[in-house]
């Protein structure tokens, strides 16, 4: 067993000691760009914590952990031209910093990378962890194309959002979680319930990420904060609101949500009025709770001795209390 | 054996007969329009003719054929946003019939399910399976880039050409051969004689798309012709031509690809007058002819009887004669 700190150190280690460049450099650039902004490495982590969870050699694990975060950031690079998200990590996105043709291919090209550093692992892993990743990132596409589709949509239950973020957060979390399972031989069971304890933190990770986005700010975040307002986003702040607003706030609610076209502040502040008025913020946190606990009973159920899960437990408390 | 005209059959009836359609529709309903847009199915024909020349079981190269069609769709839909192109195959393309954020995540999933195809084929097939067709990928988008490089650049050489379109085209060709060989347990010398066949003709196919967009019309080419042209593409046709040019004929090429904002019709009449006078049509036959006999050789030199060759040596030949 390694401490968490100690494997973090390591998932950092082999994302920023990666090379990424090579010829053309106006393909490669902008891959380096995106692998070097830092981040949490919180997918390769995941990955190296599954192994060493059910005592596998962190070495087997390594390609995976490369593998989840390069097709992390490909997601972002595609994500933030179809969100034209100008900042990430309080830097520049890649369609911004170049242009949206190198984005789009760039991250095409991280894509490829992502599964072939998968072949430099053991023969007999290499078809189910191909299958992981790559029905992982359909699936997150899936959760893209909801995304996008619910901003058209004024119907949107709760249940199509968590379903929504399950597949677009939850599902590279678990799959992070499971390439790492199985790179240590672990059980098809406790690969299961490892699965789904990414997928509940996945879940709670983004409801944190959506409190983050209305009462944070850029410069502790990280990112742009209010966009999930300024583009109609249904969240569940939204979606919860909508639900508990009287009549003056739902039609306040469904006037400002109507269209982009409103001044950001002002759309902003009447829109938080109401979140606050409602105790959105504090209902978001008693749901993140929720799906901390259903992840922590999912951890529970593996077959190994308790004390060894020490590490996951860890980080998902920590997930519920950070800032960025 | 099978004749090619069942293979052809074979490889049209499994791309048509995949169901494509999913939820949510946002993402599938354009990947289903791009699949069902007929095209010559070249490259899934060549994985199944590979796999029938080492005598394979042609069941087993069916995922790896549907894998690598689904592959190049992917490949276009990303670039017609890229390369802003209208129409393909006689219809608008995904972006312009969708829009350009649903061309790139509908791509995205392509590309995704097409790595997915390949874990139906023999477990001992698929790491050498997804090696070849992710290093397919990248050298792709490595072709794409390179393109797009050039039209920016005004020191292309041939050689520099030659070697973007065996990226941006003969990869594929070889790669679709080398999955159908694989899965039919061919030998590694046989399989690398294979690719370079593939290599080779998709050279000379470049060449010929590169003709065929000089002097053909929309009906029969089912793309618009004139576009490299018009876009500066620094085809072959240009390049030689620059090699081969008096000096006034040297001004000309260069003020008409010195900018994309002359009237198409009058810089296409201009430039193909030069080509004409330089005799540039049979001077690009020629060298197409060149690496179809390169293909040829290495054809022959795999150690099987010449009589099982048959097919693929015929697909060569019928493809220095396509007018689309």
């Amino acid at each position: 067993m390694q401490t968490i700190e100690e494997l973090q150190e390591i998932a950092i280690q082999i994302i920023e000691n990666q090379n990424y460049l090579s010829e053309p450099k106006s393909l490669y650039e902008p891959i380096e760009y995106a692998m070097s902004q830092g981040g949490k490495r919180i997918r390769p982590l995941l990955a190296l914590m599954a192994s060493d969870l059910f005592c596998g050699d962190i070495e087997k694990a390594k390609p995976s952990a490369i593998a989840i975060e390069i097709l992390h950031n490909f997601t972002l690079l595609h994500d933030d031209i179809m969100d034209e998200s100008p900042i990430r990590r309080g830097m520049p996105t890649v369609y911004k910093k170049y242009n949206k043709n190198t984005a789009i291919l760039s991250g095409d090209t991280m894509f490829a990378k992502a599964i072939l550093f998968l072949i430099k692992s053991d023969k007999n892993h290499i078809p189910a962890l191909v299958e992981t990743l790559t029905k992982a990132s359909i699936e997150v596409c899936e959760g893209q194309a909801y995304d996008m589709d619910f901003e058209k949509r004024n119907d949107v239950k709760i249940e199509e959002y968590i379903k929504m973020i399950t597949l677009k957060t939850g599902v590279l979390l678990g799959s992070a979680l499971k390439l790492g399972a199985i790179t240590a031989n672990a059980s098809q069971k406790d690969i299961d319930y490892l699965y789904d304890f990414g997928i509940n933190i996945g879940i709670a990770f983004q409801l944190q990420d959506d409190i983050l986005d209305c009462w944070s700010n850029l410069e502790d975040f990280g990112k742009v904060t209010g966009t999930d307002i300024a583009d109609n986003k249904k969240t569940f702040l939204y979606l919860k609101s909508l639900e508990l607003a009287s009549k003056e706030q739902k039609e306040v609610l469904l006037h400002y949500f109507s269209s982009t076209n409103f001044d950001k502040d002002e759309k902003e502040k009447a829109v938080k009025e109401i979140y606050e008025a409602l105790n959105l913020r504090l209902i978001a946190k008693d749901l993140m709770q929720k799906y901390n606990s259903l992840a922590l009973e999912n951890l529970e159920k593996i077959g190994i001795d308790s004390q060894k899960k020490t590490n996951l437990t860890n980080f998902a408390n920590k997930l519920m209390h950070r800032n960025k």
